[in-house]
């Protein structure tokens, strides 16, 4: 069989580039098939799969998970075939998937491996819809997005590998759908083919006019994928209550610096979550507070200070001096005596 | 008794202040107290609430709550005696709280007042540790900041009827608390008074640095009620899976124009959630969405498209495609034949 080779191929970082990554940045290395120790399994690689997630691990800085060292083989997920087994639970001419990295062969504990059935779907599946980015966009959409019937959800990168299956989900979930992807080719085939009931091309010289035109009952949820302009679009178009599941910032994963705000890169890496509250949307957290506070008020529990201005003609003065942080305390206006 | 009177006086928005309010921006107007009509009760005003948001009730737009018309009188929380009642819950003499406006006596349906009772709190602690600003710390912090104990908790406008109680009640779940305050005045209060770990004064020099002095563990969460300087100072210092409660933006609700970004003013009024994910945190939805999109993907009904390139050794060119966006679809690398 042609793939019989003792030869190994691995493509390991050489440097660390600065900002868009090009071949020059890699080089390969040759090295013998290992053979398996008690435990791990030899693959050949069928698929490797090209996320770009994979940016992140190019710099020098941790982010969520490890850099990729210089002179070490670049992470990432891949599809193989079994060719030498010392654990019992794979076989010679098993498929499984895992993160074997850029090589031809890999030697692996089998407990990082998982089989796949051959003769179902594609294996390739596995490395998209059926695998991390399939599941990313079902984490984004179930989680975060939790589109409802009528909603309106919005899908940045919209043909990519997250973007079409999450754009996917939450239109069987009932939403009105609106795709953003870079071209008419893409967009024709997000709407065409994916069924998205819009698509907008981020290219476009308005892309707020045509957002707008596409999402006539502003946006609900927003699946983030790309960052930047996009980004600052789609915010300005968020109706109250609206879910922004954060997922990727891909257009500035090259930069050398971090675009001009509001820039939320962080807030992918390190899972932040960030939620506005309007106290009284829910009346009955009032209730519930005063039969709390009210006792430990009442023993010296909790402190509080007041800061008491006379006469309701003052209220405007109080008013200008509490939006300069000239009060110190709760700011109150006595408009006349307590009952005696 | 001297508050009886025949007059009320009544603040009404004059003009739309562009940025700071002043008193020139309202104008007072005396009509004659009103008499109850069915259902309806007066009451004469004994504490009114000066509270941040009603900045935005000045503008031209409705945020989240109906903008204040020119003319109208000012919106707000007060505390009131019942002087004259046509409905059967309430009679003269009963302390009352409601939304009832900057004016010394007011006419309101009574579904729209709550009886508050007298002998026990202050009635002043009603429109602040007892009432909307307890309760909106109550809120942000058990909902959204949600501390653990041995976490850090930083709060914003800590000496605020707001920020006092929201550190206070992160200080009883076991969390460390640092305030951000205006002034050594208002910090020495923090910390000694309500005895919140340490506070930073935000007019410091080096705000960063005495942050990270305060925080060396880092930041979980983040109740947030100033914005500006104080936000990106908080953002930088976030730990992996941080909340942030957004509950206000006060630095800047006199802006003409909103301050560069990050800028998040409108995740407040519009209670947005803003959520980053990692879909690996949790391995048990990729098995969950295998077993969900399989059967999907087999009849049909989830669409996918691959975009792929042959040979271990463009690996790197594809990475450098995909981040451009050159990519139709999952991007993958055909490293060796599917088995025979």
């Amino acid at each position: 069989m042609s793939h019989v080779s003792t030869v190994r191929r691995s493509i390991v970082l050489k440097r660390r580039p600065p900002g868009e990554p090009s071949p020059a940045d890699f080089s390969i290395v040759e090295d013998a098939i290992p053979t398996p120790l008690e435990g791990q399994v030899v693959t050949r690689t069928i698929w490797l799969s090209i996320d770009p997630y994979m940016r992140g691990r190019l710099r020098e800085q941790q982010t969520y998970a490890a850099a990729v060292q210089i002179g070490e083989v670049m992470t990432g997920e891949t599809v193989g075939e079994v060719i030498a087994s010392a654990h019992p639970d794979f076989a010679v001419g098993d498929v499984v998937v895992g993160a074997r990295g850029w090589q031809t062969h890999s030697v692996t504990p089998g407990a990082q491996l998982v089989k796949i059935p051959t003769g179902g779907a594609p294996l390739s599946a596995y490395l998209g819809i059926l695998g991390m980015p399939g599941a990313t966009a079902y984490a984004g959409i179930t989680e975060i997005c939790k589109p409802q019937a009528g909603e309106t959800v919005v899908i940045s990168a919209a043909s990519g590998a997250v973007g079409s299956v999450a754009g996917q989900l939450a239109k069987r979930a009932g939403a009105r759908v609106v795709g953003i992807a870079g071209g008419s080719e893409k967009c024709l085939w997000v709407q065409d083919t994916l069924g998205f009931d819009d698509c907008v091309d981020h290219r476009s010289m308005d892309l707020r006019r045509e957002l707008l035109a596409a999402c006539p009952n502003g946006i609900d949820a927003y699946f983030e994928n790309v960052g930047g302009e996009v980004q600052h679009a789609v915010f300005e178009q968020l109706n109250a209550f609206a879910r922004v599941a954060m997922c990727g910032m891909v257009s500035q994963y090259n930069a050398t610096k971090l675009p001009p705000g509001p820039n939320l890169g962080f807030v992918v890496g390190k899972r932040i979550l960030i939620q506005g509250f309007i106290v009284s949307d829910r009346p009955e957290r009032m209730v519930d507070w005063r039969r709390i506070a009210a006792p430990l008020v009442a023993d010296g529990s909790l402190i509080y200070r007041e800061d008491v201005i006379d006469g309701l003609d003052n209220a405007p003065e109080a008013l200008t001096g509490i939006l300069a942080g000239h009060n110190f305390g709760k700011m109150l206006v006595r408009v006349g005596p307590e009952p005696t």
